[in-house]
């Protein structure tokens, strides 16, 4: 396209845009039950890091809230974890131009002295070079490694990228790197690195592993081109602690038919430190919870739902793993989750949903934009043991995820993200397929 | 419009919005000379604080780049300046619910204990609501002032909302405050706040000062709506410091006639310490001396055109005062200076400038997409002295400050920000605008 003919149109799209922005403004003038929710959640109770005090204050506001919003049978059911707990993070690099880094430690990490530890720095490009590198190359050195993960709707680059989260830390420990330090693992272009847990392997003893953010990340990646020799300074005084403090909070709307297996809707409390939690995962939390009320307004269920609040989702699905042991003699037949922030629901997945009731949602979800996506629902980390355990149906509401990586795990998961219009389109979509399941009374797991 | 109307216009417009950003993107595979110097010059020297080593570092670099690039007359000139050292700054909203604050200390901040000063927040909501209230009424009290500045593209609200940070500080310690905690002078809504200089009025002492990011600001707004009692804690430990040394740096491309007047073309070297430096004025510095270049690619101009990298800029333009002081008995004929970002340029003001000389400028910029303005051109801070001392010709290339505000003075000032054809359009337009002024043989200033 030719500028001048790009610039006639980039003005009248920017135009449509604002717009349509103008428009989502006024529709959220009442913002309803699900931002009230979230807005509170997250401004009364702040971050809630999996085992801090803040997540246990977290767990009696929903204890509190959960009861005043009429729900029954609430109840803060404990748990204990391996946790991670803050200290100071920072990072310079020191050789050859002074620049102090925007770091942020990831969950796990080892822990460096108050004075930090330096090293000569060795740049991968990729995870798979650094599973090249031969054993012991990296011996008192501090690896950093790249990559380039883009946005999309449905969020798959977190699989393949967040591996260089989850896995490169172990595999730069390995091979005697005394640090080691990550491109984050986002979208956005700001000075907020991404946190997130690192899985050591076993036998391999953690050693200091952050994340920087990307405009960080693209100065190490252009001085590694020049070839010049790169010395970093990393201090990240968190610990990893045992036998903290965690929970559920689980609350029930009783259906009027108590011999029918429950429909189980979840999302997670706890959050990372960096942000206040809100598209990770107040948000979520409000969805499913206005949308149950929601329901019941019409009168009470047939089948009971049940809303978990799960604890330590960050640190590996704690608070779902946790439920599915407390509640293993409780008969379930469907479950959900919304964790993918709160951006419009743009397709519905089912697994062994029986074929009818797949069909209703579907037509019931078309006005709403949703349209159906062949591949399997999974639920989500909070409600993944207890779906396997009892071999439980499963629908996925899956949000657009465009922005979502721009946000995850950051300062930047503020309340001013959520956009009003979408976050009530996800309450409406939650109500009309829990409308659907809540009171069909024939199996809803296909046989 | 519909909704559905909106969904299906906003999605054209997003693909429109791509198109021309991938074409922006081709067109910079070669991105030239003022790409580089912005690029090596923020890469290689990092944040250039006012005072700092890092910015006497800084003039070092740009007196071997500009001989490499054929300068003359390369010199740096020394000047002391009170400046601000940083030390730690963080800050903690501690009642009624707990949040940590993404906060900046403010240049020339009072300084804090190693564990901070705390205590019941006042919060204003207008600059106006704190010159209201009472003497006194903050004895023992840290205010909060907040406003409601927004994106504007001539960057005309930094004016009045810019204020907030140079006297609401002075403001609140009159009335005797312990610490003062502004929203950030910022129009982006990131976890990033912004810094900047204070003035304090004659007789008051200064007292802590920092700015919050707009998100953490946001928080603090709804709490104060809220009514409930509000605590902070916070620690500014940096400290004003006499006599730092900074310094200017010019060069030279000797005109054919050293009988004429000179003309000066100007940005500044130092930077705030949060970012690189690259908005605010990497590319301001690249932007003059990439136009002066390629004007002297068509042989030598008539006039001799100087370069002003000024230090200290960001303190009350310490530099340009330096400048002018120092070269009061050279004449020069016109001053122009870029320092508002690396956007388009979009519209040209003149002050003093001879009219046929102005007339011949309209012409050539009109294809750039630039357009008259019949405000008066001020120059900027780097050459408001000479212009005043020796009433010279100016003109001002204003360009787009719809997103400057988003990055200035903030960590999220990096190279990243930059549209490398908005870049080059600067470029092209000082380049038309330098080749008239420098082979003008007759006056310049308007009799």
């Amino acid at each position: 396209m030719k500028p001048t003919a790009c610039r006639a149109l980039a003005s009248a799209a920017a135009l449509v845009l604002s717009v349509c922005a103008a428009h989502a403004d006024e529709k959220s003038v009442g913002k309803g039950m699900a931002w009230t929710i979230m807005e509170d959640l997250t401004v009364e109770t702040g971050q809630r890091l999996a085992g801090s005090p803040e997540e246990a204050a977290a767990r009696e506001w929903a204890v509190t809230r959960l009861k005043a919003l009429g729900f029954q049978n609430v109840k803060n059911e404990p748990f204990t974890i391996r946790g991670y707990v803050r200290g100071h993070d920072s990072a310079w690099l020191t050789a050859p131009y002074p620049h102090k880094l925007a770091i942020t430690a990831l969950g796990y990490s080892g822990t460096t002295p108050e004075g930090g530890v330096s090293g000569d720095v060795v740049y991968f490009p990729t995870l798979d070079a650094i599973k090249a590198a031969p054993a012991a190359s990296l011996t008192g050195k501090i690896a950093f490694i790249d990559h380039a993960m883009k946005a999309n709707q449905d969020g798959s680059g977190y699989g393949p990228y967040g591996n260089v989260r989850r896995q490169g830390p172990g595999i730069a420990a390995a091979k005697g790197a005394i640090g080691v330090v990550i491109r984050s693992i986002g979208t956005d272009n700001h000075r907020n690195p991404h946190t997130g847990a690192i899985s050591w392997p076993a036998g391999v003893s953690a050693i200091p592993a952050g994340a920087v953010s990307n405009p960080d990340a693209d100065i190490i990646a252009r001085v590694a081109r020049s070839g010049k020799l790169m010395r970093l300074s990393l201090t990240l005084t968190g610990r990893t602690q045992e036998n903290m403090p965690s929970g559920n909070v689980i609350a029930d709307l009783p259906g009027r038919d108590p011999s029918l297996p429950m429909i189980i809707v979840a999302c997670h409390l706890d959050s990372w430190d960096l942000g206040m939690g809100v598209i990770d995962d107040g948000a979520g939390c409000a969805i499913v919870t206005a949308a149950a009320l929601k329901v019941q307004e019409g009168g009470k269920p047939l089948r009971t739902i049940r809303v978990l609040w799960a604890g330590a989702e960050e640190l590996g699905g704690l608070g779902g793993q946790a439920y599915a042991k407390a509640h293993a003699k409780e008969p379930h037949a469907l479950a959900m989750e919304s964790d993918f922030g709160a951006d419009r629901v743009w397709n519905v997945k089912f697994t062994r949903l029986a074929p009818q009731v797949a069909e209703s949602i579907k037509t019931a979800l078309n006005p709403l934009g949703i349209v159906p996506n062949a591949g399997a629902a999974d639920g989500g980390a909070d409600v993944d043991a207890i779906i396997k355990a009892q071999k439980l149906a499963v629908i996925d509401l899956a949000q657009d995820g465009t922005r979502y990586f721009d946000l995850h795990h950051t300062p930047d998961d503020t309340l001013d993200k959520v956009d009003p219009a979408q976050l009530q389109q996800n309450v409406d979509a939650w109500t009309a397929v829990l409308k659907i399941v809540a009171t069909e009374g024939g199996a809803l797991i296909a046989p």
